[in-house]
């Protein structure tokens, strides 16, 4: 079928949704965030694009410090007020149980299935949003997300989300192993 | 229930899935990514994480554009393959039919069903994978993926992947519109 152009404001399909945990004026702040992912391997490095004026960049400018919380397909309201509302204007820190790891300025979610909290590599300003690097610190999780010891997704139930419709979407079901289906077409 | 920690081998959930389209001495290459997301919006910049090694490389460093082509579910064994064999050892400007936009240096994927072009905006080089900055020039699909004349992300049925254990993942069901579900907590 012929290819026709839709313009430009397209977005990634689907896109990750984490909270991002930071201190912020000496208390705990959630934002949520869909545009981040991993950046490096050998260390584990991932990169958080923040908006410039977001009131999170002050935190982490201030400790080198955050954490991102995957939240479950049961905390979606909560996540979305987390990206509606700005804790310059609103207070967060009661929003949920919190918990600390290694390092004591990365506020962790204690109903996220996911917690990991990173110390800021670098933190890059090209023209765009502000490039957080953050190297993973140590990760949590709970007894009842493993399979056989390992996470499993089926039971962690993330969800991601859509631009530009702006929906969240749970995820299906598993339809093929990576660097394995492949080999088919060698 | 109370958290354990499980090393730092983790990544988001779930990551998009894309194939980078490129010219690498003089032919066009295909390569699967995971680890890319949009980190711009009033430019639409995309980042785009890429091993300094990788063969891709080569060939965005000397045009200095590149395309991204979301796969549909069903393209999920060619994805794969594109990510296990390098465009070093194995030719893979047969493996698709391939159309070109405005950039004639950024192969795109007809069977995908959003395709993208790119020009370069920067290329960041800190102790990661190498860091491709991209600005949307234009995006392609067809009229049955569009919905009252927007992407539909149902009919366009991309996959999502999982580390560490390295599965591709359907989606499922819309559970929720962001921006709006949210204010049930204000």
């Amino acid at each position: 079928m012929s290819k026709i152009e839709i313009g430009t404001r397209v977005s990634p399909y689907m896109m990750p949704v984490a909270i991002v945990g930071s201190i912020v004026n000496d208390r705990p702040n959630f934002m949520t965030v869909a545009w981040y992912n991993r950046v490096g391997g050998t260390v584990n490095t991932w990169l958080v694009a923040i908006g410039r004026k977001q009131y999170t960049l002050e935190g982490i400018r201030e400790h080198r410090t955050f954490s991102l919380n995957i939240p479950h397909v049961d905390l979606v309201t909560e996540t979305d007020y987390c990206g509606i509302k700005s804790g310059r204007n609103v207070d967060k820190s009661k929003l949920f149980d919190v918990f600390y790891g290694k390092l004591k300025s990365a506020p962790m979610i204690q109903d996220c299935p996911l917690c990991i909290e990173f110390k800021v590599k670098d933190i890059l300003e090209p023209e765009t949003n502000v490039l957080v690097l953050g190297d993973v610190v140590a990760a949590y999780t709970e007894e009842r997300y493993l399979t056989d010891g390992k996470l499993d997704p089926s039971k962690l139930k993330p969800f991601v989300f859509s631009q530009p419709d702006n929906r969240y979407w749970a995820i299906g079901e598993p339809i093929a192993d990576a660097f394995r289906i492949g080999k088919q077409l060698e």
